[in-house]
């Protein structure tokens, strides 16, 4: 019996919780835990998890895989706090939107034997919380996972699959690169958003404004109603990519005011015109990048995989498989990147 | 019998023809017009219209109302070409992004005895063109009408019923608050998706972002697919606004970065509080803003209310009511924005 444990019941967990459920895993429990205890009463009624555990010591206590889906800035505590009850050879995974943080939070933290393998599931809504969480929140969206130095091979397959499990799509990044292109295409629009939003209802028109407001104010504004631990956490965990966006955006909003105000309206409508295009051709084919390396066989099912590992894991026969993984999969992009290149 | 004309068939145009034969109207005729003969048949096979004039001069000629729903820069040349064939006390309306340029031109252009009234349905996607249009993209949206100085009552009565017929809501504004406004909601958020979708698209890390990029970036970066010509002609003709809301964005995003680069973590967590408060509260009860005045009676549909008009409109009897109306309509702006600065 392979034991999984979720702590943190929110949008994330519990959606992973339903996606599990969803996926009838047999062979395995899904235990959770939530400092709020109507939180954890609300996801055990809906099903996201099979029994809540009283406190954090016994969520963790013998579990095979821990998934901490706390808002960011409480990981670092969850990691403190359940460091000594970990069994040997645990594996630790995280949903933080933030990556580098995590993964050195998690080599001062957690304990020699246990395998941590950082993860972000790109999902999510404006809506948070359990009330909004769904089973299919994460089906076809990208899992970026990075694994720790220290994460055997095993480990990183079970997270893997995992991720395949709940109807992701794992993918393998760095934390710093993961910081900068999650900043790019996640983090940037949150601080653009919220400037429109706080830039229009500031203003002195704002109820004709307000009132005049379509489906492009609406949303373009969106993820201003994001949860703000959420943002919060982000913000400051990603500081110097959040920043180095920014200003790269505002340069762009520059370029585009000069094209505007000049008098050369060709090159204005040059400049709409290409970037239409290049809208279009990423919605009708948005670039691939494709994991995990080949020749690597992975089972479709957690549970098969789970009784795989109680034998296979344990005896940590995998690690050459994480470098090997990983080399290839970093061989396979810089390929990629190259032909892209040169097209 | 009432004659309707619609010069340019595109998403607007389109829509609205297929809206007017929703209102199922009797006594009217619905004529249009497009340079291009392929989407004339078009509007003409699904509807829209009842037929297709093949010149500009035979669509205008005998015309109650005409409706110039062409890009912004071709509303100019649309008004020479008509000027010399519209009958006396025919309605001249438009439906562009735009309004300050247009109300000049119609002053410059259009004949005495013809009465203009400026119009901006506050609708639209991002897909253009006549097969994009649909029988309910006006509803529930807000039309916005500006009455230029010669439009007699009569005229901007039957613009308004026009704009209610096709389940749009009326609403009163001058041109340059109109165009303000507009730049703020509308083509603000037009720059700012562009922007992010460049900025993106440029970086040599873009089969990474686009892969990870998810409904977040989707929906931020939807307005950079608009067509390239309206996006043109709206920065063309409301630069200085256009410009000036940029200059704020860009300030209100430096006011943002500054708050996630200091170290009060607090003020940076109650910025992006209030503003999701904000924005939720936007949300559940949309400022609203009411018009037209009071004691005016509409006729609900159109037909009843071109059958009043052939011997109503052509006594000018109704000028005064426009003043009335529009009198009344600022005196409760004022009111309305008085009252909630003191709440």
């Amino acid at each position: 019996m392979a034991k999984i444990a979720i702590i943190g019941l929110g949008l994330i967990g519990g959606s992973m919780g339903l996606a599990l459920k969803r996926a009838k895993l047999t062979n395995t429990e899904v235990v959770g835990f939530d400092r709020d205890p109507q939180v954890a009463a609300r996801a055990l009624k809906a099903g996201a998890i099979q029994s809540a555990a009283p406190t954090l010591q016994q969520a963790v206590s013998r579990a095979t895989i821990i998934v901490v889906a706390t808002p960011i800035l409480s990981v670092r505590k969850v990691f403190e706090e359940i460091a000594p009850h970990l069994q040997r050879n645990a594996i630790v995974t995280d949903t933080a939107s933030t990556k580098q943080e995590v993964m050195r939070w998690a080599q001062e933290i957690l304990p020699e034997g246990v395998h941590f393998v950082g993860g972000h599931p790109m999902a999510g809504k404006e809506k948070s919380g359990p009330q909004a969480a769904e089973e299919s929140l994460f089906d076809g969206r990208p899992y970026v996972l990075i694994p720790s130095v220290s994460a055997g091979g095993g480990a990183v397959q079970a997270v893997q699959t995992l991720a395949q499990t709940i109807g992701a799509e794992p993918t393998f990044l760095d934390a710093a690169e993961h910081d900068t292109y999650a900043a790019a295409i996640s983090h940037l629009p949150l601080v653009a958003s919220m400037a429109l939003f706080s830039l229009a209802r500031a203003s002195l028109a704002w109820p004709e404004l307000g009132n005049m407001a379509g489906p492009a104010f609406r949303d373009f504004t969106r993820l201003a109603s994001g949860e703000p631990e959420m943002s919060h956490d982000i913000f400051l965990t990603n500081r110097v990519e959040v920043l180095h966006w920014l200003d790269r955006y505002v340069a762009e909003l520059q370029r585009l005011a000069e094209l505007i105000s000049s008098d050369d309206s060709e090159a204005l409508f040059r400049a709409i015109a290409e970037t239409q295009m290049d809208r279009e051709a990423f919605l009708s084919s948005p670039p691939v990048r494709e994991t995990p390396g080949p020749g690597l066989e992975l089972p479709g099912q957690l549970d098969s995989f789970m009784s795989q590992m109680a034998g296979v894991l344990w005896q940590q026969r995998a690690s050459e498989i994480t470098q090997d993984l990983e080399e290839r999969s970093r061989q396979r992009q810089r390929e990629e990147r190259l032909r892209r290149r040169e097209d």
